[in-house]
């Protein structure tokens, strides 16, 4: 076209417009990497991004010594993707890199060795586990490891401080212009929802799937808009290894009072009425609370609105028989409801982001009636800890935990009051995920007893003819069973940093001595 | 709990952690304009963002003399949304305002009013049209228009060139909130696509809806998480109103004869096979050739991958037969698409980033085989003015024209020949909005001719027997028929500045004399 249209010279002369730059060709600007000639146009459009290898992919990024990556955990024990794209990276010869990961679990362990050789030197994660937390725990790192709850998470990328430089995202389909799911494939693993946060937000985005489709997939969970280049493998994930918890009716006494405690402790909030939500977790007496909850909507002919967090066979159940009436899911924690998000358009797969984040408009968990939760330790002051173990070892995962506990209603924490031969109800938690001032209700074995700061709800509870304990009454219980526990030794060394949702930081965890 | 876990001078003995702050209290940190005190903090999760009225969330939102509002056209002349906020605005004593609307048209007539009396002083917006389109061209407004495809104005949003202060988001449906949708209520307007832009980045959302729904809504178009205030109001929209163009089969006979050459080239391209894709619009003549290529499909058992743009009933019909995989709606334009979008779940609401903006990873339009587009005005160099009529005055809109025509494989305009007495090929078109180097093949009721960039299609056309002419033809031909048409007479002063998607400056439309 004739360019004399618009000159820099016309564009002075209009206001505002005295730094804008005339037109030149149809894609003469555009971001840094993409550039189409002005010959041949409609040749040059991107219209597929797969790349060969996986080699290739990483070279395209841009990726740097001392880049921040990340990877999703929606395959849990069954991943595959984060040790063959390690296995690369390793093998390039990249340095010093911080792995940012929604959490990482037993199929991770091939950390502990990138770290030993220097291709890793940070890591960042709702969650550690086995090889890898006990060595962290033992000082393998240079910088503390950071651990951040799901929403922390989502909250931290999207305020931009973890900067994503590159994204590997396994879904177990995808078309060749990125747009992928979890719900189609041979590796299935139900909702992305905290791949959803890395997609949008990082710098490149390398998509990794074991099933291409024809374009366009449906669903898409993940757009092409977010999504960089396409690599197919031969297998992303064993989607058997999904498996969170337990997926069997308990028939553990202590796990069934508990969750029979839970339960009228829920009766007598006054919030158990129609439309009422909750999260509960996938332990035995969660699963048991699921049932119990059950029953009383049939039998009180009520409803569930909705139903959030790490979604559950028992959940998809209570969708199907129309007691509960969405499902919002951030991480399907079994096959049933893996497949259930894909097949159920009102099972919705949600991102981290909608979950949790305490800084966006307003997350999901701010509608929660009930959360119940459980606990590696809880302390007399309700702080809960998730993390470490009573050997100070990290062991465990942030999860929602802190995020729930701020917002729900009535979060209720259910632990036996002993496990083997420690105390879960102590004087003073090793790490403090959740702070107490978050915590409504503490459920055990030994009966329920209300934070101080809720005198609303104990009101309501004995009103109810509930059975009380006090927190002190637990903890000298505790003791009086399995004795006072010897203190934990630390250095001085801070091998964990545990920052709470909203960014600061709220509890360090030490070496071991 | 215990506030001596974590101190300053642990972190600033930690590695990195020198500028980070101690945990405080649960919701201590919080973006400024939400604050939770520390007692009764259960209490103070907002679990409702309903206010009383259009004015307190105009208050609670921070508007301020000078800033930027927004809104989107979904209910195109049905729209009352706009009208409705503007008045209120007017009432409390706003100033100098710039409106950021996806699209204006006859029901924003409102806004002539609004710019004499200095309540807005800047417009911009991808169409003008009737009474408000005059009022600019004859020189109203203080600063220029600013016109922008839909991809343009998604990418000009999301890459921060357009800041939205507070974005008025029409919606047929919507919880306490925010969960939004244009499906579900007593007001439907279909794909929210526009609006989906403004409510990811607009510093304030306020949704306004007349349909207030049990929490969580489905479907969730606009999300929560982006939502600030809910406003429930008596009537949002006129459904009807949403109709664009044609919905029966046009029995004019040019119209029918270059949807006829339409087909011929769509064939001859070599790209008509099994899995291809299509944007065609809602003119008479784009309607004729959607009911030819429906013919085709069936003939030959072939299916069209997926569909493009603004949805018509024609669409509709194509996906319930089988005949289309998919539609991806950024609008629909008529209520039968409206209606689809909510019940089909293979029609897609997508938003104008996904659709069109050419600095996302990739947008929908960049995997387009054909689109078909009409035009005011072509020129020799395959420019098209799709904005101001032949006497120079505003009178349509950008739309995704521009976006369109540069992505697809083979972009075709459509358009009579002679309109009246006027020529619609001539020598230079009043206003570009399409450059010619993006237009491949033009088809008028005189003949179909090829961008001379494009002797591939040159090529295949002959070999398959096309009656193919040459541009310069054309413009003879429709000289020789109503002659050479008088030059308008503009004076120096620009009313309209026409932004390429890229956010360059392609043409400037100035005063008529």
């Amino acid at each position: 076209m004739d360019k004399k249209r618009v000159t820099k010279e016309l564009l002075d002369s209009i206001k505002g417009y005295q730094d804008r730059v005339p037109y030149q060709s149809p894609f003469a600007l555009q971001p840094a990497d993409r550039k189409v000639d002005a010959e041949n146009l409609k040749d040059q459009v991107r219209r597929s991004k797969i790349v060969e290898s996986l080699e290739e992919a990483i070279k395209l990024s841009g990726l740097k010594d001392g880049m921040t990556i990340s990877f999703h955990h929606h395959f849990r024990n069954g991943d595959k993707v984060l040790p063959m794209v390690m296995e690369i990276i390793a093998r390039m010869g990249f340095k010093d890199l911080r792995v940012a990961a929604s959490s990482l679990t037993s199929a991770h362990e091939c950390l502990v060795d990138h770290i030993k050789n220097g291709v890793v030197n940070r890591i960042e994660s709702s969650g550690l586990r086995g090889k890898l937390a006990q060595a962290i725990s033992e000082g393998l790192l240079e910088y503390p490891a950071v651990i951040r709850s799901h929403g922390g998470r989502a909250r931290a990328i999207v305020e931009g401080d973890v900067k994503i430089d590159v994204a590997f995202l396994g879904a177990s389909s995808s078309d060749c212009m990125g747009n992928s799911n979890g719900v189609v494939g041979k590796s299935i693993c139900g909702s992305l929802g905290y791949a959803k946060v890395d997609a949008a937000h990082a710098e490149k985005v390398i998509m990794i799937t074991d099933t291409l489709v024809d374009y366009p997939n449906y669903p898409i969970s993940i757009p092409q808009t977010d999504v960089d280049y396409v690599v197919v493998v031969d297998e992303i994930g064993d989607s058997s290894g999904i498996m969170s918890g337990a997926t069997r009716f308990t028939k553990n006494p202590k796990e069934l009072l508990i969750a029979k405690k839970v339960l009228e402790a829920m009766l007598a909030s006054g919030l158990f009425v129609d439309g009422f939500s909750m999260q509960t977790g996938s332990g035995g007496a969660s699963l048991a609370v699921t049932r119990f909850i059950r029953e009383e909507l049939i039998k009180r002919n009520i409803k569930c609105s909705y139903a959030l967090g790490g979604i559950t066979k028992a959940f998809v159940d209570l969708l199907e028989e129309g007691l509960v009436g969405k499902l919002f899911d951030t991480q399907s924690f079994d096959l049933s409801a893996a497949e259930s998000v894909g097949r159920n358009e009102m099972h919705q797969e949600i991102s981290a982001d909608f979950y949790a984040n305490p800084f966006n408009c307003s997350p999901a968990v701010d509608k929660l009636d009930f959360v119940v939760l459980s606990a590696l330790e809880i302390d007399k002051d309700f702080n809960v800890n998730v993390i470490s173990g009573s050997d100070g070892v990290i062991r465990a995962a942030s999860g929602g935990h802190s995020d729930t506990a701020a917002a729900a209603k009535m979060s209720i924490i259910v632990a036996p009051l002993i496990r083997g031969r420690l105390s879960t109800i102590i004087d003073k938690v090793t790490t403090v995920v959740t702070p107490g001032s978050t915590v409504d209700v503490v459920v055990t074995d030994m009966g329920i007893t209300v934070n101080p700061a809720r005198p609303d709800l104990k009101e309501k509870f004995l009103a109810a003819g509930l059975d009380l304990v006090e927190m002190e009454d637990l903890v000298a219980a505790a003791k009086f069973i399995v004795g006072e526990p010897k203190p934990i030794e630390f250095t001085d060394e801070v091998v964990a940093v545990v920052e709470y949702r909203d960014g600061s930081i709220i509890d360090v965890i030490k070496k071991v001595k």
